[in-house]
């Protein structure tokens, strides 16, 4: 377990990114999550309706997003549309829930895992608050008993990740539920980010809605799902009790959503088969067996994703350093993000995104590159 | 001047609005500063083109905002790229741009004028602040003197609004210079809030962007000036030192903003002709002259917008508390904000906005009631 309160930096993505572009050779972007795919057809639909909406449809929805947005939302996660409130994506969900900790006054530290999605840490030091984690179990799941442990008077909230960006576990619902039993303990929130819910590989997933616990507050978006992060469009949804602050909150920041953004992706929640969904999974499913076999073949430890979209990697004699993704950009031609990223505990590790259609030549390369070194 | 700390209740607006469409009779709705005309062209063009983009421009674009449009709103302004935070419309702006002078530590009360934006007051108890209100001139401008003798140690920033909502006043620049001299002396910031740019009325109107201080953020936003409130595009210029924390917090906040939204504004930036602008300002100037002409008619008093597209109206014997308002929605059909939602200083005077194409038939009933009073 560490104790950190740091500043929160440009991300090392950005870094990876640039390095990978300004890279005199091709290089597959394995770094980036965001999907390559195609949008539900309804989508572009939607947004080409919008275009020509008359000028009343170009103005404010309500703060708390549109009201046939938050419906479909409502109908699909069974809860009352009372509680959704749409965001600028679940970046600002996650803001809005990790505040609703801070504000109740009973602690301002936030129990997190390691590895952790970098934004967590960050928005716990921008809201004058500071962040423990506590590294996972080796398979990546949650290491209950050590949240248990490091839970305190202090603890505002325990904030997860299910399915997991990166480690690609999928939590079991008893450990979700003995981790809502732990922030009741403290009197904390436990807020679960559940963005990659749609990339469930096991059968396994099911969220921490299904707990109805007054202060449990899952968060989720679009933009994996629908394969939209340019588009913003996410949600919460908070225990009544905490719906309020956190509608005051969103709309004295942001006012609301864009609404071209919500209408079209309104229009495709209703009309989108669920066969769009089993596709793109069945693509990701495809990739993620493309990368295995390769890394079998080179013998490298490897994590196998349960959901999400993410391989972690561990080469022999090749931590996951900045300068050895550095290497693998220039010398195989493999862009993947350094462990170190997202923690200490997979600081061996490369995290490989599976976001794009070059999968087969990213998994030829590498398998070229570690068998001639 | 008063002191307020208040928490930030739903706005009066949405208690109006309600009461409005509640009614039992046909209301012109002169609430709502929703721009009831039609966005530029290119506006639709940009977002139907954006519905066919490939994937990965579907993707977030870099935090600060798109590139291009970045940079046509540094070449109209005038100022170095790098100064330019695309944000989730003027709302978010103006929330970083005084979170930027509470997180300097030189002061945590934020100098209005009264009457005032109410998401003013609102922003600065959200990011654990208060705020003083100064009464302007019978005219509607700042009262300069005032907002000196009430700046003081305590001074996080001065937030003006101009074009002024609802007073329709354009501030000289020689008042917005000497208040960024006042803050200047009590080491504040001065945030000036120029969403109304497009609607000057006087052809004085100058930016708070010309005085090149590094202690000035000007936030603006294309809600009103292409009729998209939203689209949720807005955004802040900052003095190079304040860049970086702002653009931190854009992204723990937000990540980024909608970029379907900041396709279509760049596409009608590139492509719209000034006579667009034009345009609406003589539609707004018709408005102002029908409904200035009952005015005098019924011997109410009023205040002939500069700017913006607001006028407050006096009307004998009948003060501007939400009571009025309602017998006015009730007994006339028309619907105005009472000016108690804006502070204690126009508090007897109702304000009309002049976002409907039904100015003549509200004129013509506000003749008919007050006259056979």
């Amino acid at each position: 377990m560490t104790e950190t309160d740091d500043a929160y930096d440009e991300p090392l993505f950005f870094r990876v990114i640039k390095y990978a572009e300004n890279a005199d050779r091709d290089v597959v972007d394995m770094v980036s999550g965001n999907p390559d795919w195609e949008p539900p057809a309804a989508l572009r639909e939607g947004l080409a309706d919008y275009a020509e909406a008359d000028p009343p449809e170009l103005q404010y929805q309500a703060s708390e997003g549109l009201r046939e947005l938050r419906e479909e939302i409502a109908a699909r996660r069974n809860v009352d549309v009372s509680r959704v409130i749409v965001t600028n994506g679940a970046g600002e969900a996650n803001y809005l829930a990790m505040a609703a900790g801070m504000e109740r006054g009973t602690g301002s530290d936030f129990l997190l895992t390691d590895p952790v999605y970098p934004y967590y840490p960050g928005k716990a030091t921008m809201l004058g608050g500071s962040s423990t984690r506590v590294p996972v179990h080796e398979d990546g799941h949650v290491d209950v008993a050590g949240m248990r442990e490091a839970a305190s008077d202090e603890t505002a909230a325990i904030v997860l990740n299910t399915p997991n960006n990166p480690t690609g576990a999928v939590y079991d619902i008893e450990a979700v539920t003995a981790l809502a039993d732990v922030a009741a303990e403290v009197d904390a929130l436990l807020v679960v980010d559940e963005v990659y819910d749609h990339f469930d590989f096991t059968g396994r997933f099911e969220s921490a809605l299904t707990l109805d616990r007054d202060h449990v507050i899952v968060t989720s978006s679009f933009s994996k799902s629908m394969g939209i992060t340019g588009f913003r469009v996410g949600y919460a949804v908070f225990p009544e009790r905490l719906v309020d602050p956190a509608r005051t909150r969103h709309m004295l920041v942001n006012v609301t959503g864009s609404r071209p953004a919500q209408t079209a992706v309104a229009h495709a929640l209703r009309e989108t088969p669920p066969s769009y969904y089993e596709s793109v999974r069945d693509t990701i499913r495809g990739r993620i067996d493309a990368l295995t076999a390769s890394l079998d073949t080179i013998g490298a430890d490897y994590t196998t994703p349960e959901g999400a979209f993410y391989v972690l990697a561990r080469f022999a004699d090749f931590p996951g350093t900045m300068a050895n993704v550095e290497r693998l950009i220039e010398e195989a031609g493999v862009a993947g993000m350094p462990g170190e990223a997202f923690g200490n505990a997979y600081d061996d590790w490369i995290r490989v995104s599976l976001c794009t259609d070059r999968v087969d030549e990213a998994a030829g390369r590498l398998r070229k590159y570690f068998e001639s070194r």
